[in-house]
């Protein structure tokens, strides 16, 4: 019999993977919940029509699509079916697909219950998307998504409110070190226009976007294969080369864009998140004004985001924007809205790097009741009761077996306490209580030990 | 534009339906953790290998098979394709489907990481399934399940944690009417020898099945048709029709089972599971012994559990019962264990139908802050961050907008109270705290305010 393989490019997630991966989203969701937003699942599998044309030809490419049940030959085209033409009668083939991210299925929602939602919506949704890229490392087929959108509504509030949120995630993971920059599209395009290249924005900013990976003489290069001019590059690169503080970077492109109106909007919706941000008292925003920032560009309209944690293999967990047309594809003109996306493999691969799960996500029961045979056992379970009755989580070996087995068992699985028991704690009710840490063993009551774990420090 | 649609049988869950599906799914999760059960989970896709062949004939049918990505037709054969022949190519289209179940990825799980698995491994699994179904009232294509199952030990003892993890769940939950069915695969076995059916125990045993639905006189029908003996029946009807408690069912039972030794095995177990129950002190266990209680019996070997909701429409929420080869399929012999499962979407129905939801699961946030305008806006940013620093999820109305508009969005998301500022309030300190149920205002500092929310009967 062969042995069971995973298909390419997924995962399982065992017993310790899943307890960290469970820390860090209780802690992105209980934040969520902090500022009002609400949970939102949608399912795996959406109509191909609600799928294809949203991700342009490539991600149409990428989308996985579910085989038609039954007879699903019965209707296609015989000549198709005969020159093999596999592209032809996918959709002949293929009536849905699963979701490729979030964003697309929110959008189809809110569009089907636009009557029945509470305006400004505030929703976040975790789960699984899935892409037919070619799998390595970092990159999966199978991956959660984790969003919070606010729509219905143009306030800045929201893009304060992001970057509250994301603070509030980053020091409860215990994320110091790091930066969470922002940029405005209107500023992009204003760029461009004193750049005088107003009509070739996009494979402007492309090139801009790569600046970080492939450095300012390849990203020259690249511009002037694509008939920029020589003075552009010097207007361009004098704004992307200016360093300074926020404040001074918005004083630089304040002089700049004396009579670009666009530009004048980004630098005012941007003073206006940071003056909203020092209203509510947001001391250590790790804002960071990142004029070379240009992501999403076919899609957001107004603030852009980028978290990046500082000194790890994979610093980007966060990005995100504003967009003014989220239903628009799906018959729905108006409905704008903010909203930002948690990575959580690359929060889970940064935690790892910098080592800050705490050491109790690993542990399941805190207490394993250790017996020497069917007596012991029996009365192994009275205290196994008492023990669960105050909220510990606790469990009995359910063979007896070798002492030594049972220890192991209890070590495997990081239980930090066992209670031994043998016919003197029987007789006694005086119980073994031993730190599988420390090693140190002593003898207790049971409610002696009910209280030691629950207020270990004696507090 | 045509308007957007959810595929047959699938859902959107929506901030509401989500509120109270998270209350059911942690009170579970938070039951079996207590009992040392870890989180297990895999991919939503599985190698067609892996699953079919698992689930019969039509279980093969109902899989949602993937599409291969690229040039799906090339390898295909040529006179399959002209012929038409659709369960021909499948396979050749097809490398993957979704899971169909939790148990044949749980086992292909325990199979490929057997060598790090920590034995019993107590696993607990909450995923989505997926069933190329006929959608109907309470059946759909997309649903959740949640599995929690012990392998790798014989002992009884995890059939008596299974009870007193079902009772735990039921209790949190508010459910006080309902029954825990047991039976035992052997207890089955020694009546169908009695009965003098021994080799042909398949189709008796799905009649019996039926006896619920279909009543006494169909049964009986059926299985005469099926060349069952009049005499045969007449044993079977004996022991079906007496009633009694469990104990004296039990007894009953061991007077007829004298000299069939599957049988007597059946009864010592159950026995055994009901003394191991009594000497942990569960005394309210609602364990019935259900002679007639068949299911899953092409898979099942030991005990069998069935949880019945009483005076509800849908009153089966949960089954489970003892294997003794979980992945044999995959090659890897003797492994046993024993597991249940939960329907998450009928203890929801269940729930509603008794009104068991408490209110507090549909509160999002406890305050929003309503304002005149951009000033007032501005000074409750303050206020909103004490709020949040004291742990209570709370928002601002985004947009200056009329007083009415923010109390109907408090009113429709739920929200408690709203703390109303204005002019006068800017200056004093002193704030408007509405309670949005009862409809009372009253002024407080915000300290009162916190103080309020935080113990709201002032303890």
């Amino acid at each position: 019999m062969k042995k069971p393989t995973l298909p390419k490019g997924t995962r399982d997630f065992g017993p310790s993977q899943m307890a960290k991966r469970q820390y860090i989203l209780e802690i992105i969701k209980k934040v969520f919940q902090k500022y009002g937003f609400q949970p939102l699942e949608t399912p795996a599998m959406e109509n191909l029509s609600t799928l294809t044309g949203k991700y342009g030809e490539e991600g149409d490419q990428l989308l996985f699509k579910i085989l038609n049940s039954g007879d699903f030959l019965k209707n296609t085209n015989a000549q198709m079916l005969e020159s093999k033409n596999s592209k032809g009668i996918t959709f002949d083939i293929s009536e849905k697909g699963l979701r490729y991210d979030l964003t697309v299925p929110f959008a189809r929602y809110v569009v089907m219950n636009r009557n029945e939602i509470t305006f400004p919506f505030k929703r976040y949704q975790i789960q699984p998307v899935w892409r037919a890229d070619r799998p390595q490392k970092g990159r999966y087929r199978e991956f959660y998504q984790c969003d919070a959108d606010v729509v219905g509504t143009d306030s800045l509030l929201c893009e304060a409110e992001i970057v509250l949120m994301i603070g509030e995630v980053m020091r409860r993971l215990g994320i110091v070190d790091y930066s969470l920059k922002v940029n405005h599209r209107a500023i992009l395009t204003g760029m461009a226009e004193l750049c005088g290249v107003k009509g070739n924005e996009a494979s402007f900013f492309v090139a801009i976007d790569k600046l970080d990976k492939i450095g300012e003489e390849k990203v020259k290069e690249e511009l002037l294969a694509r008939n920029f001019s020589e003075s552009s590059l010097v207007t361009l690169f004098e704004m992307l080369n200016f360093s300074g503080t926020t404040q001074q970077k918005i004083e630089f492109l304040t002089s700049k864009f004396l009579t670009i109106s666009g530009g004048k909007k980004g630098i005012s919706d941007l003073k206006e998140v940071l003056t909203l941000l020092s209203e509510y008292g947001a001391p250590e925003n790790h804002v960071e004004f990142d004029i070379g920032l240009a992501r999403g560009l076919s899609y957001y309209t107004g603030c852009i985001f980028e978290v990046k944690i500082n000194n790890v293999s994979i610093g980007s967990v966060s990005g995100g924007g504003r967009y003014d047309n989220l239903t628009g594809v799906f018959g729905l003109p108006d409905v704008s809205g903010v909203g930002f996306s948690f990575g959580v493999d690359r929060l889970y691969d940064a935690m790892e790097e910098l080592n800050l799960f705490p050491l109790e996500t690993q542990i399941s029961s805190q207490v394993l009741l250790v017996h020497f045979d069917e007596e012991s056992k029996r009365y192994g379970l009275k205290i196994l009761k008492t023990l669960r009755e105050n909220g510990i989580a606790s469990e009995i070996y359910p063979d007896s077996v070798k002492i030594q087995k049972q220890l192991d068992y209890a070590n495997k699985k990081m239980v930090p306490y066992t209670i031994v028991i043998g016919s003197e704690e029987m007789k006694s009710g005086i119980l073994a209580f031993k730190n599988m840490n420390t090693g140190e063993q002593q003898k207790y009551t049971l409610n002696q030990i009910v209280s030691l774990i629950i207020q270990p420090n004696g507090r």
